[in-house]
C-alpha cells in the first residue's frame, strides 16, 4: 500500500511546555508532504524526527493563534539559508497573509524561493488544493477567530498486478504499467486476456481529518463520515466542559462523540491543556464512548 | 556577593540543529532578569532552565535576523496567557518597532499587559537603560543589517559591614542600614566611631558585554576595556576566516583578540555555525590567544 502517513511534532496547547510541544503535524501522502500548522518550534521538531525539510510541499495554517502558527517565519527562513528553490505554498485564513508579506519583507530578502499564500474560507467546505496524489478540503471549525480544519482524501491509485498472472502469460514487464491502467493482453494466436483477469482493484482510498481548534460542532459529521483517522482536538476533559465552551474548545468526550458520530474507523485526540500533565484520563474518557481512540504524543508516526 | 548571573538558552547560529538553539541569553542582575536576543524557541528554553517569565523585565534585540528575535512573538503572547499584568519593555533596532506592532494588533489583542517598545541607536555607543542596580549601554557592531551589542553595567553597591565591630560597639540592627548608607555611630558617652571603622568599601562593579552578530571591529576596544566578561560571537575558525568577512561575522581567534585588547577578564564564545558539530577546535583557537576562554553551551550558568 502507498505511503499514508501522519506524524505528529507537537500536540500542545496554547503555551508550550516541557511536555507539549504546539500544534503541528506533517501528512507524507506518497512521498509528498504537507504540513499542518506550524506552532513555535516546529522546525527544530521537524529536526528531532528526521522530516526533510525540502520535500515539504504545502503548509495548511487552521488559524491565527500563536501555539498554530509562529514557527513558521522559522521554517520559511531556514528553507532560504538551505537553499531552497522550490516555491512553497501556504494555505490559511486571510490576514496570515499580511503577516506573511511583512515577515517576508523584514527577513527573507533575496531568498531564492518563493512563498505564495493562498486564502482559505474559514466558513465553508471547499476543496482547495489537489494534485494526482491527494485532495486537500477545509472544514469549517467553531473557534474564537476564524478558524478551519482541512481533510485530506487520496486519490484512487492504480490496481494492483496478479503477478501470478503475469508470469503464467509470460508478459513482458514494459507492458506491466499499460495493464494497470486497464489494458487488455492479447497472446500471439489472438486470444484476449482482459484486464480484470490480470490485476485486482485498487486499494480503497484513505482519509485524514484534521479538526482543531474548535468548540463542539456536531454537523461537521456531514463533511467526514467514514473518515480513516479523525484527529480532533480534545483541550479538556469532561470535568472542564464549561470551561471548554467558554473558550471554543472540546472535551475528549466530545472528540469521542464525533468520531462515532462520522464513524471514524480511528480517533487520534490532542491539543491538551497544560493543565493534563497525564493525558491517560482524558483518553479513558475518550475510549469510553469511542474504543479505537488513541492519544497524539510528540514523535508518534500513524500509517493509515 | 549580589548577584550579577549570565545562563546561556541558545548559542546556536541561522539555522537552529539539534546541537544548538538560536540566540538567547539571561542576564540577572541582583534578581531583576534581562534578555538579550530571542531567536524562536526561547520560551521552551526558559521553561527548560527554569527562568522565571514574569520576573523577565527588560529584552534587548541586537538585530532583525531571525535566530536573534523569532522567539519574541512567542514569549510576549505566553505571558499575557498566564496572566502578566507588568508592563514589558523591548529595546532593539527602530524596524522591530514595526513588526511587533503588527503581532501585537493580530495576536495579543485584549493582553492585560502593556508591551513598550524602544527603538536604539545601532551605530553608536549610548546610555539605553538605567536603574537602581544597573546600566546597559549600546555597542555599535558591524554586520550585514544595522545591529547593535549591550554592555551591562552594575552600579555600585553599599559597602560591607564590618560584622565584628557592630558586635564589639553593640550596635542594635536597625541602625545597620544608616551605616550601610554612610552614617557614623554615637556611643553613649557622645565617642563618634567614624563609619570607616564600621565598614569596607563596596564590592567592585562588574560588567557583561555581548557582541554578537558582528565582524571583526577593533575600535569596539574603547568601550569594552576591563570587561569582567565579553561575550564575541566566533562563527567560524580561522580556517574559515574569508567565509567570516564575507558574511560580517568573526573568527574564533578574533574573537579572542578583542578579548586581549579590551583587557577583558573572562571571553565566553558563541553563535556558533552549524559546521562545528564539536566546539572544542574553536574554543582551542581562542585559548591559544586568550587562556581565560570558555565555550558557551545550552544551560550553562556564569556568575560573575
Amino acid at each position: 500500500m502507498e505511503k499514508f502517513e501522519i506524524t505528529i511534532l507537537g500536540c500542545g496547547c496554547a503555551v508550550p511546555t516541557v511536555l507539549h510541544n504546539p500544534a503541528s503535524q506533517i501528512v507524507n501522502i506518497r512521498e509528498k508532504l504537507a504540513m499542518i500548522d506550524c506552532g513555535e518550534g516546529t522546525q527544530m521538531q521537524m529536526r528531532l524526527n528526521k522530516v526533510g525539510f525540502q520535500k515539504l510541499r504545502n503548509i495548511f495554517i487552521s488559524h491565527l493563534h500563536g501555539d498554530h502558527c509562529f514557527g513558521l517565519i522559522g521554517i520559511i527562513s531556514s528553507m532560504g539559508l538551505l537553499g531552497r528553490v522550490t516555491p512553497l505554498h501556504i494555505y490559511g485564513p486571510q490576514n496570515l497573509g499580511e503577516l506573511l508579506k511583512m515577515q517576508l519583507r523584514l527577513f527573507c530578502e533575496g531568498m531564492e524561493y518563493t512563498v505564495e499564500f493562498h486564502p482559505v474560507p474559514t466558513t465553508e467546505y471547499q476543496l482547495i488544493y489537489e494534485d494526482r496524489s491527494m485532495e486537500v478540503y477545509t472544514l469549517p471549525l467553531k473557534h474564537r477567530i476564524p478558524c478551519c480544519g482541512y481533510l485530506f482524501k487520496e486519490k484512487p491509485t492504480l490496481p494492483h498486478i496478479r503477478r501470478e498472472m503475469i508470469d503464467f502469460y509470460n508478459i513482458p514487464n514494459v507492458y506491466i504499467n499499460n495493464i494497470k491502467n486497464g489494458a487488455d493482453w492479447v497472446m500471439d494466436d489472438g486470444t484476449v486476456i482482459s484486464n480484470d483477469r490480470l490485476t485486482t482493484p485498487p486499494s480503497p482510498t484513505r482519509s485524514y481529518a484534521y479538526c482543531s481548534d474548535t468548540a463542539f460542532k456536531p454537523d461537521l459529521q456531514q463533511y467526514l463520515d467514514g473518515v480513516d483517522l479523525l484527529y480532533h482536538e480534545a483541550t479538556f476533559g469532561k470535568e472542564r466542559e464549561e470551561r471548554a465552551k467558554i473558550t471554543y474548545h472540546s472535551t475528549a468526550e466530545q472528540a469521542a462523540i464525533m468520531a462515532q458520530s462520522c464513524h471514524a474507523k480511528q480517533l487520534l485526540i490532542g491539543h491538551y491543556s497544560a493543565h493534563y500533565t497525564d493525558v491517560a484520563p482524558l483518553l479513558e474518557e475518550a475510549k469510553a464512548i469511542f474504543p479505537n481512540t488513541i492519544a497524539a504524543h510528540e514523535g508518534m508516526k500513524i500509517k493509515l
